[in-house]
């Protein structure tokens, strides 16, 4: 089990767990996020990847 | 072990294997994309993040 559980930092400097372990991670053409969650659970964001951290299974996204 | 692979996609649609063991994917702010290997060994690329497939372990990465 790879997934990693991915985190949301929002403008206002917050930082909460929006997903747990996230599948497939697809930047989008309009500069959204579209994240893909183990199930089929999909989660559009007007975010950017800040760092992925596979060793620690740790996505930092923040909010655009 | 959770780390993928990165494979690059060239502006000339050519794709091949750039990284293996990737730990650590931190795009920056100049558009770059800096991928950390399992060794701390660091490549950066004019690239940016396609798709990352935690479950097949692939991350794929676009030339700009």
């Amino acid at each position: 089990m790879c997934q990693s559980n991915a985190f949301l930092i929002r403008k206002n400097g917050t930082e909460e767990m929006i997903m747990e372990d996230v599948s497939l991670i697809t930047p989008q053409e309009d500069g959204s996020l579209e994240l893909t969650g183990l199930f089929g659970d999909r989660l559009t964001l007007n975010a950017s990847i800040k760092e992925m951290d596979l060793l620690k299974h740790k996505i930092i996204i923040q909010e655009n």
